[in-house]
């Protein structure tokens, strides 16, 4: 990175993501904009649908600053969801109790072209949020990486083995790489659109990256999370891009070296010390408090905090969660956390 | 391992779990008695309910064997079930469609004494199979690692993100280490009754150690596995021991150096390179084919046995699934496996 370009940057969380290393590390939460805060629960009755709540751009926006406001975390993350990309290729999507269900593709299935437009109120949440960030906060957006967004869209909603998108990968290989193109090129568009709008770094949510075999995983998670990044670092060489391969357990540093993320999210589950000894003398990492501690708070949280601070903080480091916040989780355990992280 | 010992062993599955390279690799298949056997359906249909299957002898030992009998691999693993434990020390256990349920413990509920003689039954069982397998076939016995029985204790079932389970440990870490040493020595005991009935060697299942922080693994995974090791190697010392840790990512390196295992099971994430590199250079291994590459079979399935088996042949190695038999799998698929491992 140029010089001329690090100097002009203000805000910690890009710094970081620049390479700095900071004395205080930057910190957001994933799904900090959710069901643990009131104020969330409110908005999301009187939005009636999960979808409608994504899509109404001043609910949207105001659902993304509710925990700035709040507990002041030096990113928002835009609310939104991974699923309105398959949405738009003309899948059918709802949400129900128990996750999101759309309809099975077939394999080999014509998707129509994206429809742009059905995404068009994202960008308009985007440009609200914005306007609304203080000076210091970065606003975050974010898609789903191919892979994920394949399994989704094969499998119906969430799995527990994967066996019928794994199924299609290894029966038809052409079928499934025509499939995850697709999805990338449009993803490649969200994320554009996103920025084009005003977020100023993106994650790559890679939720199912572990179950895949480690082949699977070359071709499925590092070749396509490689083509986009290489993509989007066309047509914004300076937003930087994080890449949340959870669960790749032994992966993740092919993960780090291949596919040119400027950041990596861990998991609960990385150890710290090889993560600094094998992620972040590479690149700026992210991560990675046990969300069940901080739903749990008080001196356990404390502790692992400082634990994890020890750890990485002498390297370009942003504190988050392994995985997202949990719904039961009490807001005052948030705000302890953001007291713990102001200094 | 004195050299006497090394000498009397013929079995080729113990012979490589005392550290020998053979040039045909002894296999078995994690849930190689199951669903996807005709004939065992039949019998499960006939016991109606899964757990007087597991605890009639004839009928488990006859399970047992039915995949040896077609498939003829180089061991069979006793049919069972790691929840026999917890049934053992009193809680209530059934099993429905969507899997095991079980009361859930309270923290720091009083569990009664083993009621070692529930468990009896495996113990005839292992004798009928021992009976009647073939010289050459190796029998395993198995039990859940504390950790994994202790999520199903705790959490009643299986759980999306072990939050009742995690919650225990931080919020009350001497009660939960109570409950896994009371685990711990149940598992010592049913361990010990099927070894004394004839198994000769020991897998622990800890299916879930991919949940925990690493500071978590260390201290329910490692500590635990290890104290059990080492409570069966003072019995048992000429009875090798393999580990499964599903899901241990970056932390398998730290499970293969501290339990004292004789081999660690590979999931299907992790690579075989870094296997061989980091894991095979101290201890047998075993695994790693994606169960749904045995579910589609053909030219994708031998072409990842020939790369499975040039990257680990090398070394003492056993070859596996990276999870168990998928129901729907075709037996056919297992035979055409059979042929192409039997040189």
């Amino acid at each position: 990175m140029p010089g001329k370009t690090a100097k002009r940057l203000t805000k910690p969380l890009l710094r970081v993501l620049a390479g700095e290393t900071l004395s205080r590390q930057p910190w957001w939460l994933m799904r900090q904009a959710g069901r643990y805060l009131p104020e969330y629960r409110a908005l999301r009755e009187k939005a009636g649908d999960f979808i409608t709540l994504c899509l109404t751009p001043e609910m949207a926006a105001e659902v993304t600053l509710q925990p700035i406001r709040r507990f002041g975390m030096d990113a928002a993350i835009l609310f939104s969801d991974i699923l309105l990309v398959p949405r738009a290729l003309g899948q059918r999507l709802s949400f129900e109790n128990d996750g999101p269900k759309l309809e099975p593709l077939s394999e080999n299935e014509k998707l129509r072209p994206l429809d742009l437009a059905m995404l068009a109120p994202v960008g308009e949440a985007v440009a609200r949020v914005r306007a609304a960030l203080p000076g210091e906060t970065t606003l975050i957006g974010f898609a789903g990486a191919p892979w994920t967004v394949a399994t989704y869209m094969v499998e119906g909603g969430t799995s527990r083995d994967f066996h019928r998108v794994k199924t299609y990968c290894y029966r038809d290989p052409a079928g499934f790489a025509a499939l995850i193109e697709t999805i990338s090129e449009a993803t490649l568009a969200f994320l554009s659109l996103q920025i084009e709008a005003g977020v100023e770094t993106v994650q790559l949510f890679d939720s199912w990256a572990g179950a895949l075999s480690a082949a699977g995983f070359e071709r499925w998670v590092v070749g396509p999370t490689k083509q986009l990044v290489a993509g989007l670092k066309q047509r914004f060489p300076r937003v930087p891009v994080i890449g949340f391969p959870r669960g790749a357990g032994l992966n993740y540093e092919r993960y780090a070296v291949a596919t040119g993320v400027d950041a990596v999210g861990l998991d609960t589950s990385v150890p710290v010390n090889l993560a600094r000894e094998r992620l972040q003398a590479r690149l700026t990492v992210q991560g990675n408090l046990d969300p069940v501690l901080l739903r749990v708070g008080g001196p356990p949280m404390n502790q692992a905090v400082a634990e994890l601070r020890q750890a990485l903080g002498a390297g370009p480091y942003i504190f988050n969660l392994g995985h997202g916040v949990l719904p039961d989780t009490p807001p005052e355990h948030v705000a302890e956390l953001a007291r713990l992280l102001s200094n």
